[in-house]
């Protein structure tokens, strides 16, 4: 235990003094038969519990007990109301939601229809919504052809060993069926919306008949019956969407690698020797891979944002609240929300339309603002916007490609959209990286509690989450609290520095995709410092309920790709749509194929 | 560990089916030598968690971990919005407080001078607020003068052996000056409110000038330097009451007897061997000796109306947030209020009209909606009332003396005012407790966490609290949701019953005061199955944030008062004010002077 430490209330903290303190993500990196004692070690009785104290203050995770924090507790993200922002067009939550898309249709530039959709051109190139909307229309292929050569290629990969699957839980005749009622309805002239007959891979622990979650695990779906669809889901069914199955993902959340020793990794596109990163493995890696255009993740720490970024694609998290989180396997959460993940900003924009509406409880506790889209359709329209620049975190990456990356894409949005870069301190982020493992690793626990005996008390699980239980399940409730005390202090800090700027910009990951020690593909692996290293930008996102989003911006060296991120004001999605599709055109020259496409390809 | 149970949604619940079970609280009764051991083993790192996973399991606590509630947590009491009541009068929540004391006067019947101010009546009654009005203004005594009376009564008390004091910091110099500036406002004809020469003791854990708060510790104000005025107290020291200093109480408010080995135990005045319940000891026993007409408590699990009860007073729990818990040493519950202990409905009225007003935070997420009082001027405006009576519940009580009693003003009620008693079944009452214990427990081990180090470990509280301490950092983060959600399933339960009936009704606590042994006096004790029946009835307010109010309704074969407890519909303070004071008419016969003010007399 260290001392006591009394914080001054958030208004009277003294900014000119705060010195970046980056969060200490210590802990051995293990894989193997090592790997496997220390989980058994971390478990036991009192041995355990003393490991797991001295990882806590290795980490600088115990100040909770002994920090008067003089906020009172935020147990869920509260806003103040926000002001509605300029130049957007207003989508109405009550809605059906393939009304909703034909609004976010008209946010859009004008469509023309690529030449490469004649399969002329070699060079592989992103299919968007749009052009497989405009290919069924012109009946240049139908859903039911689509469907054949997708299934075609899951059932290829599917051969591969060592495993790598992109979907966990895959019906060929379930994506038939769908794929022959869309066609049909193309036939008769009356698609549902624009998002007919597109195909959409669901994270495994989002509702999505006929399957039964399994969550990255080998055993929940022996023990649950529940196949229904999520909220969301059901919104994109009827909008005539094909389901194209459950994809993988980091055994029950918690993760940021995307390691999966129960059903096989899923590897990177841009490098098969490479993480996805995760928890959204499989959802990042199938859009990335040009398999289909868009998939859904689930976010409570970076979920969404982090594979996108490593995988080179775009990943929105909404605003806490914004989209119904019913029907998902941890549908309580504080920090959690279901986003899209999308190869193309506007892709983002045409999902997260058709996806949104609060659930019924939210409505009435949260008060959401009407939700909007950017107007795109006269790209001049972009009023003075400041970046929010925090330099000694934005620079606390592992190579400066990423940071000399990012910073050359602000000079860019400065120099031809008149961005300002404002400069700001973002204080207490060593706290409130505690502060949100506390509050997201609670509900992850919390979602298991039931499942303990399941579970065979634990042994089920990977040595990776039996791991992270461990040190997961020592939090107190007095933590808990604690953790409540500073999401309230955070936000004061936050909404502070909304005062001075409209958005916080930042490298999405500290890393790009890390390599998969042979080892960690059947033993799977611990590697706190990767962890921290990945999800440096992300939480504040999740802890505060701002909305958030990652823009492939480049690659590294290796020819890795790098995301920005912008995080915006509650509510403000517009905004940072906005900023990531001016960025996606500033960078349409700097995209390439991403490898794992030319693999299938030359296959 | 138990079996996994999966709840049905609370909406689908069968409660033809519901059978009472009540909350199994089991535990040692110890005092002495024992007792210490006790205390000493469950905080011992291994056998000591063992014990209190005992302890947990016999008293039914364990089943949070494999229990699944289908509800989301619902971290703080919410409500949709309330019908306003009929036949009420308006109060301002932003005005000055002094103003609403003149609102709040507006309300109640015409006053008359009872012939006892006169002292020639010798049976004691008690004076309530007006009484003392009208004898500062038509001069018959000052406010100096009752000072003077009561310093004497006070500084006489303290000489006593073994010490039980009303309260525990008493600044007689820092009295007679706000006596004396009373005194001088009323020569000068200018009294700022009906409440100025009104003397008002303060629980010990809110903030109250010039002490600093000990909250029942031998310690913590060594360890503090926190003077000031909590906002409640800041609002009566407006309408110039004279604060008479800070009541005595149960160590860090972790018990409902109100045994407190520090300073001594305050004693009920119903009979000096007994205990006066807790934890707002000193608030309720000083009332009850008659030394003053009101008193402020904190109520987090029955600690106003326990006390209230028992020594046969009035006490009043507003709804969450109703009143500004800004400065108490618990500012951030979940479950707790600051509220009044009076020796009169009105007098309870018009202490609440004076410290009613949400905090800012609250103001931003709870919207409340506007505070009324009853208007008890036309007491023949009486709706028509409809009572919910659970009667298994209701008369699991020690003896019939108070399920009679209380059944009796139940028949009153209906013949008089047309009442309709209609018969409800609450489920899952046990689950409840629990639930309950864990959010009280959780903001009370929070509050103390940063004075881990300073409490010396935990070796400098009385052997009760220590145990108590043990048990509930046992809870973790994940039990903490999981309790919360069963405060949104236990929501849905109480306001499915709030569409039948205006308010539930049941005695206030399962038992008469229980007898001091005379060795508690010194170590204290443990005695859970008392502190369970204490708490029977008066935990749902708290998890729910209801507001409910505590009305003398008579003795037991032993002359111990019962009281009758009124909970209303969230924001019906109205309702359950208008109800306690047609209960007090009934039973103005019934009143018997408080033994403990003929002791004082008798010195």
């Amino acid at each position: 235990m260290g001392k006591k430490r009394v914080m001054v209330p958030a208004e009277s903290l003294d900014l000119s003094a705060v010195k970046y303190e980056p969060p200490v993500v210590q802990g051995p990196h293990l894989t193997g038969f090592l790997f496997k004692l220390f989980a058994k070690l971390v478990e036991a009785p009192v041995i355990g519990s003393l490991m797991i104290s001295s990882m806590k203050k290795q980490m600088k995770m115990d100040f909770l007990k002994m920090t008067e924090v003089p906020e009172s507790p935020m147990f869920r993200p509260e806003f103040p109301p926000q002001e509605p922002e300029p130049n957007v067009v207003l989508l109405d939550e009550d809605c059906k939601p393939e009304d909703r898309t034909d609004f976010a249709l008209k946010c859009l530039p004008d469509y023309s229809p690529p030449s490469s959709l004649n399969r002329e051109h070699s060079a592989f190139r992103y299919w968007k919504i749009r052009d497989y909307a405009y290919a069924y229309r012109s009946k240049l292929v139908t859903p039911a052809t689509v469907a054949e050569r997708i299934i075609a290629i899951i059932e290829e990969l599917s051969q591969r060993n060592p495993p790598a699957p992109l979907l966990i839980s895959f019906d060929a005749e379930d994506v038939r069926k769908q794929a022959a009622a869309s066609t049909k309805r193309f036939e008769e002239g009356k698609p549902l919306s624009v998002l007919d007959g597109i195909f959409i891979a669901i994270k495994d622990d989002i509702g999505c008949y006929p399957y039964i979650s399994k969550v990255g695990t080998r055993w929940l779906h022996k023990v649950s019956s529940d196949n229904g669809d999520a909220a969301c889901v059901s919104k994109l069914r009827s909008c005539g969407v094909v389901l194209l199955g459950k994809a993988n993902m980091h055994e029950v959340r918690m993760g940021a690698s995307g390691n999966n020793p129960n059903y096989g990794t899923a590897r990177n596109p841009h490098d098969l020797d490479r993480y996805t990163g995760g928890s959204s493995s499989g959802s990042a890696a199938i859009v990335a891979s040009g398999l289909c255009p868009a998939a859904l993740g689930t976010d409570a720490g970076g979920s969404v944002r982090i594979p996108s970024s490593l995988c080179g694609v775009v990943g929105l998290k909404s605003t806490f609240g914004r989209t119904d989180i019913g029907g998902s396997f941890c549908d309580f959460s504080t920090v959690e929300i279901i986003g899209p993940i999308t190869s193309t900003v506007e892709d983002a924009m045409l999902v997260y339309a058709a996806i949104l509406g609060a659930s019924p409880a939210d409505r009435i506790c949260l008060q959401p603002s009407v939700p909007c889209l950017p107007n795109l359709q006269n790209s001049d329209i972009f009023g003075p916007v400041r970046l929010g620049k925090y330099t000694t975190w934005f620079n606390d990456v592992h190579s400066t490609d990423i940071s000399d990356t990012c910073e050359d894409i602000l000079s860019q949005l400065s120099k031809i959209h008149g961005c300002e870069v404002v400069e700001i301190v973002i204080p207490e982020l060593l706290e409130m990286h505690t502060a949100h493992v506390v509050a997201m690793g609670t509900d992850m626990i919390h979602s298991l509690d039931p499942y303990w005996e399941d579970s065979g008390k634990g042994a089920k699980f990977t040595y990776d989450t039996r791991i992270n239980i461990a040190l997961l399940k020592s939090f107190s409730a007095s933590d808990y609290v604690a953790a409540q005390c500073l999401r309230r202090r955070m936000m004061h800090h936050h909404m502070d520095i909304f005062k001075k700027v409209d958005v916080i910009v930042s490298p999405t990951t500290g890393m790009t995709a890390p390599e998969i020690p042979p080892s960690a593909l059947t033993s799977g692996e611990t590697n706190l410092p990767v962890t921290g290293s990945l999800m440096r930008f992300t939480v504040a996102a999740n802890f505060l309920g701002f909305p958030a989003i990652t823009v492939p911006v480049g690659y590294d060296k290796q020819g890795l790709p790098i995301g920005l991120q912008f995080m915006g004001r509650p509510w403000g999605e517009a905004s940072i749509l906005r900023l990531a599709y001016a960025v996606e055109e500033l960078c349409s020259s700097r995209k390439r194929p991403a490898s794992f496409f030319d693999v299938l390809q030359a296959n």
